[in-house]
């Protein structure tokens, strides 16, 4: 414990409300309780690449709890494995830049970094500990909930009722209009949005990727509905739901954004088949990024005050490699390899499935 | 005064928060101040052309107060005067359907029809009156706030914050990742939504329909940011917004929503060329139809009661073909045919436009 | 289980985020899954007295998820054991009506109740299962959080929300102004809302009623955030909050609401007492019922979902006498005995009290 | 205009949301627009008096736009003509500081000082100009909406926002319960929160300070409201309001705050009758501090950025002793003395009151 006196912490991949609380709860923490110094690292691993390192102090994160965003900034681009040098139009050189992670390691005499991110960030903090024998302790953030060793992370909860309260907008259009409208939530991999703003939502429909949805099934709930004199119907879609047996159709940020035929993604395609199917009028709504800006939850807010303190405990204690995670009621750690090495998704016989299904909810299958 | 008996109301065109508390407004004022009867008319003109007309009762309006929507359903779509009668893939048939319409209000012994609406609803309620001679109390209603004969139209408040709260959550993402954010907002041919929430989000770029921009002078702005060392940037867009010389690109309602090209609309446009000119990040976020719905804001239910009280005033002084509105703190009435003359769209000159420049927005001129 | 056709469902004590969407699920799950029927008892027990009771349709359910209260009405005041069948001025009549609440059951055919309510509900509940051999299955319902046999209940989070979302307000006041806020949440016996909302709201102070204050710590932490040039601080204080070796001071809806030296309750005295030994100006808020009110989170609609899915599924397994409960990720059921016998408190040496320290924040000790 | 080179400002009075959009477009328009130089004057006059002044640059005001609150401090205490120099119980000396006001405006070499403040803070600044000569242009701020010179002032909108919000939630467990709610609002002496809220909330009774009420008209209208089944109201207070023949009760901030009597004020006062006079279950709630907090709304941060931007133009066309305002949809200058002459208070038959009365509304007369 006496070794610990430098501890650098950067916060990478897509931004995520409850970042600034997780970095406001280690610096007090360590000024606090053990005495110890923070240096924040500049726009993820792009900061320890470039030596963009910088004290911070008490001040520094007063008034930040509340607030969405790192001060840190973020990246979700670089990577010291294949770090992008040049960057041309249909010509772009990477090299490795782990010598540049190790120097500013060593300039800045840290004796542990705490890494903030999620399934990509955390890859990179792993072999950076295994590899390069660069201490780390891991503090899980995705906004898609869809990291193993945690129960839940901080920014889902924000994301969930972003995504709720807009739901809960679309409705009265629908309603009004008589129109099926088609809402895309995030979630590229794992459906938890969808399915949890859905069922918050009162989604007629939920499609998720770990769903594979056929066409049929969502004309008959709409019909049915329809049938029953409800002439307006929810449908709500993570952006990397698909067709049984068709393809993924989404992502529009992994694909070209200038390939027009992916731009309404999965949202545009189930929205107009509707249609054309079923006569009735259609539309969709993308909410982007939205969905992960603005003030925490009460929620998140504490997990991620939760989950800043105990990683400083970790830290302390030397617990390098492992992630800070919410095991039930309790915070535990666990080796980042673990945590990395499947998604964490949705169980189609989970009790959220069943339970939307038991209100009625169909998954188009 | 003696002659009004019976009443007859109907909500046409897109929904917009503060309907429900029109039509209140209008039931309550109708049996408590004048013991008169409302018969509400179901889903705009569809609703008049198929005789689809119930009584309102003063339990009906009970706690829709709050709500967004319309209790009566509403449509975009119906015109008595091209009604569409047989809808089929490349060919659809329309007929004149006003007969229809006379022999409703006539059915109904309605003595007047309050039409809640925009410039298309009003243009149809003028006919009505003109050529047809049913009575009419016109209601603005547009979200976009592009009609005339009034200062402001309720559900426009309601927007303005629905897409305020959206740029502020933007704001954090932009921020964190050093990104350009653009974002799209309603407005077709009236920039209102976009000037306005970008004046309230500090929104560093505004771009709406009454300016035509130039992409170089966009640009421009965003570099002296950068010079600045201001590494991100917010651009709000109206959906309706064009480029000087350039195509009107948008409107996904109102082109071939199969067709991808125009899907994205001007957001993308703007986005791409952002990034392609730049090299900075650049991500666009379309709000639409979350920006209609919900409860509506103090200041549009307020507005919108007030509306429905003086509506039923106009009603029953027999001021026929007049539209309420408000004039500064007053609400009076216009003839219809005056406020559809010409929509209200922003003045290049006025000063919400200028105390956006003052601080230091561009509008891409 | 082919014993169990007809249900009744009454909720109790104050009311709660959540119990629509409790209500809605029991609804749909009764009628889509098990084809049985549900019966709405009115205003908690008094219309199980009195035989206040309605059937339940799909359609009466429809569109009441996100909504606040509850459609059955509810009552904190109405025993069948202690029934107030007299009120007047100094002069109180009460009986035992446990026969009208057996003829109630008899009378409708009732072959289970279904209880959603908080510690008095459910010990009354228990009684009736226990005594009277009425088949009861219960949902805990406790805005405070403070029942067992649950990790958590519905409503719970929104009122965290709500709580936390004014001291963000209250912290824009305290800065401009250089002043203590004292900012009074519920919670009579256990500190849960003060604790939670003082850690995600960066309360300074936090009283709660399992940990006994004293003064002059309270005023030691201010002293010490003045010295640091932080003019302001955020004193959350549960209602049930009390001075160590003092009485406690609280509880304006039991006491009599007629007499004035309680009604500031804690804050006031917390607040005035600050104001005079340190100087510095001092101002109190208590939130009151604003905490109980409004369209539920998004967690707390979800939660409630699952329980009242859970319940009919207790019902149709006849496990009578019991709770449904959240425990870690899955719904269990356990004893209504069990689950009253001691009611779920913070303790003091807990995480979260661990973590709320860890960050800076005095809870007067 | 030449003669203008360094500008004071100071925020006077309670604080409300949108101080920190006019100081960002004071400070942007001055640089931007004018290249002249402002100084931000520290917690209101105190900084005038003590000479707690520090040049406010742009990156000062980067982000502050959607905060409450204001950077610059505020104090609603202290008062250049009576000055507070020492404090001690029931012993408290003032002397005249505007000698030091004076030497800090010469100090400082300030050729004008925006005063943004409400009544209090424009009668000082009134006198400083016209006694001392000091150039002052005045933004008229105050959350109560009550002074003259301008429409409506900024903050307003968000308290409005704020209270309906809150009586939106009240209304839930009112109607749950079958109680009366009581909801006091600020208002002193205006009662513009109370009749706007209590109009977009759906109030049953408003009571305002301008209109004087008798208790028996409070019971008719909640009687006559039991009678047609709605067992629940909803009374919306202004803290202001008084009996017709009464004292004015309230005043929470102005009494001493050790005296228990005042406590509750005027919506104890209410809640305690009503529960006498007609035995339904009576809740008051004092929103107190929350409705001035937080970010303000889209409308506050457009008006309040008008405000500054046109401040800065009266200052630079030496229009020393005017307010800037809004009238209609222009920004115009008045004379402060004609601006503080009479409060803006509401009149008894304004259309906003008969709004409500037509849709049943009870005033209490």
């Amino acid at each position: 414990m006496a070794n610990i006196k430098r501890i650098g912490i950067l916060t990478g991949g897509g931004d995520c409300p409850g970042l600034n609380a997780v970095i406001r709860a280690v610096v007090i923490t360590a000024y606090r309780q053990y005495g110890v110094e923070i240096f924040g690292i500049r726009d993820g691993f792009g900061g320890l690449i470039e030596n963009n390192v910088e004290k911070l102090e008490l001040k520094d994160v007063s008034g930040i709890l509340p607030r969405g965003g790192t001060i840190l900034g973020t990246s979700n681009r670089d990577n010291p494995f294949q770090y992008l040098v040049k960057k041309e139009k249909g010509n772009c050189e990477y090299h490795d830049a782990s010598a540049q992670v190790i120097q500013t390691v060593k300039d800045n005499k840290l004796d542990v970094v705490i890494t903030v991110g999620g399934d990509g960030t955390q890859s990179i903090a792993h072999r950076l500990y295994e590899e390069y024998g660069i201490p780390v302790v891991g503090i899980p953030k995705t906004i898609d909930n869809d990291i193993d060793g945690t129960d839940i992370t901080f920014g889902f909860d924000t994301a969930l009722g972003i995504a709720t309260a807009s739901i809960d907008k679309l409705h009265s259009t629908a309603e009004s209009h008589h129109r099926v409208m088609v809402c895309e939530v995030m979630g590229r991999y794992a459906g938890w949005i969808a399915l949890e703003a859905g069922l918050a939502g009162g989604g007629d429909v939920i499609l998720i990727p770990e769903i594979p949805f056929k066409m049929e099934k969502i004309m008959d709930k709409i019909t049915a509905r329809a049938n029953q004199g409800k002439r307006f119907s929810l449908v709500v879609v993570a952006e990397g739901a698909k067709e049984e047996g068709g393809d993924l159709v989404v992502a529009r940020e992994v694909t070209d954004p200038h390939d027009p035929i992916r731009l309404g993604g999965i949202s545009q395609y189930v929205g107009n088949k509707i249609e054309d199917l079923t006569g009735i009028e259609t539309r969709f709504t993308i909410l982007g990024h939205v969905q992960r800006g603005g003030s925490p939850s009460a929620f998140d807010r504490i997990l991620a005050t939760r989950f800043g303190y105990h990683a400083m405990e970790a830290v302390m204690q030397e617990k390098f490699g492992c992630l800070v995670g919410l095991r039930g009621k309790e915070i535990k750690t666990t080796p980042i390899k673990e945590a990395i090495a499947v998604p964490r998704r949705v169980k189609p016989d989970s009790d959220l499935v069943n339970t939307a299904k038991a209100v009625g909810t169909s998954f188009g299958i």
